[in-house]
């Protein structure tokens, strides 16, 4: 098999068990309770299709790792698809949190179905991750799947203490880029961590080879998203699909407005004033890039792409997966949507 | 032990684990992200107290089947507070998706800290709940706790699915009696069913007996829902602490207001044109009363009570533990608030 099937075939078994996951909510009576959960996915409504389900970056992920460990990833299924749902959980929150109407260009639940079935679908998305995760019981001890499921949740009170963080550094004047780091380990690097481990753990690996990869997602998942602050600012709207002015007019608090409130006093005015407008992002991003924010964001991306990549060079990942695992971090770090 | 002994035993016990629960949220930097959880479950903040912890009636009720069957109770600790954790999560999205501003005098989370982070404490207390379960592996064998934490995650889908039916039934112009029969299975009798469930499995009691407790939690729960929905028409508003208006006011749909409907004709027409005035309450009240509807809700409440105690009665509960479950239930059938 090349690593070009490979990879066909497990983002179409992901794709194929989600769906499975989801259909048993398709039950008489509750047809549009199933209907927000599959059109927040991508699959149903105005449109879905392949640019509405997003990357499923999380559970190819998650497979690669138990593929590159002399195991079945078929085994790591009911894992990769309580990843994928967590993602989404926490995705349909979000955009209720962050008062957003619209995400990949289309309605966001909460926006299409209002606040209400917004919250509740949200949690319905949850719930599923976690009774997904069970069904590693097929193949799997009892203790490995409790493991398993216990990673998960523990993974999600950091997204929550994240989400915390990151609401209430809105209403902070003083953020510290330690605070940054604290925030974005919750946020993104915990559920990135959770995938290398789950992966491992599916894989029965042994402890010391599980803790490597623990390391390995948190630094990917760092890296991951300063790229992603990145792209927010200087990324190409064509290319991402976002308006790139997003990021300084919504008032994110991401590394490179951090290292721009310390290195240069012109944004820093300018932000504390608040509000930035479409019309003023683009020069504002210029002032950044010239300050050196851009060369510096870049600098911390490919730093903690180089951790991650040490990491997982550690552990000897085997096979065309681990090949694959190598390129896709490079790729994920490297990429420009 | 006296049967007084026992309960205030059981419940300072089931407040201190809760206590410990949550003390682990209490770290440095994350002191308010506990303070909301801290302040819904009623210790602290303005209004703290008594009056504002509620009554814990799901952890004592699961408690007592545990200690029903020669078991004991403590072990069951778990599951006790995971059952609290899931219905305060349930409160707390609740109150957002009801606009709720106020509960038991208070204000909300939501309304006190912003939607955004009463989102996410909710999202915090649901997943606190799930990890609180997993703790019951400290006394039981792996296979017992798995089929617990299932059984929760099946209950919290069931609960998602009873919420979807509520907010989906304000904008439907029909609603059936049997409508509203799926709708508060889901979101009041499920976590009942699942509380009795969880303390005969705890009990390690064979499927057999569990099957009764299902039975009996859901009868149980029914009930409570519909002596709720009478209290919230014809309650005593200094007993309830709520405004005996509310219910009326706020257009939810409840078995009165169903039968209401059905059976009066100034009354349906009148709730058709909407928003029900304080000063009309006692009005329809008395109206709905007249028709006989009061007197046909009470009767539902107790035909649902009597099946609960019938199927109490058929795995015959031990000792005090066993009287108070029938008394227990019983007092939840007959309150006046």
């Amino acid at each position: 098999m090349t690593k070009t099937e490979l990879l066909q075939h497990i983002r179409q078994t992901i794709e194929e068990s989600l769906k499975a996951t989801l259909l048993e909510l398709n039950q008489n009576g509750y047809e549009e309770y199933y209907s927000m959960l599959a059109y927040h996915l991508g699959w149903i409504g105005d449109g879905s299709g392949e640019k509405a389900t997003g990357k499923r970056i999380r559970p190819l992920l998650l497979l690669l790792v138990t593929a590159a460990h002399q195991a079945d990833w078929q085994v790591a299924l009911p894992s990769a698809v309580a990843v994928e749902l967590v993602h989404n959980f926490s995705l349909i929150h979000d955009d209720i949190e962050d008062n957003s109407q619209y995400r990949r260009g289309r309605l966001t639940v909460w926006s299409k179905w209002g606040l209400s079935q917004g919250v509740n679908a949200g949690d319905a998305m949850f719930t599923l991750a976690h009774l997904a995760i069970n069904k590693l019981s097929e193949h799997l001890p009892c203790d490995v799947v409790r493991q398993s499921a216990n990673l998960l949740l523990q993974t999600c009170l950091h997204l929550t203490q994240g989400q915390f963080l990151d609401i209430a550094f809105e209403h902070r004047s003083e953020v510290s880029i330690e605070d940054y780091w604290k925030m974005i380990e919750g946020k993104t690097a915990a559920l990135f961590s959770a995938c290398t481990q789950l992966g491992a753990i599916a894989a029965q690996c042994p402890p010391s080879t599980i803790k490597y990869y623990q390391n390995y997602g948190k630094a990917l998942g760092l890296a991951f998203q300063v790229v992603d602050d990145m792209l927010g600012i200087w990324g190409d709207e064509a290319m991402t699909g976002k308006s790139t002015a997003s990021d300084l007019c919504s008032g994110k608090i991401t590394l490179p407005v951090l290292l721009g409130l310390q290195n240069n006093a012109e944004f820093a005015k300018r932000w504390r004033k608040g509000n930035i407008q479409p019309s003023e992002a683009k020069y504002l991003a210029n002032l950044l890039a010239e300050e050196g924010i851009l060369a510096a964001t870049r600098e911390e991306a490919d730093r903690l792409t180089n951790l991650a990549l040490t990491e997982l060079s550690s552990v000897h990942p085997q096979g065309i997966a681990g090949e694959l695992l190598h390129e896709f971090t490079y790729q994920l770090c490297q990429r420009q949507k």
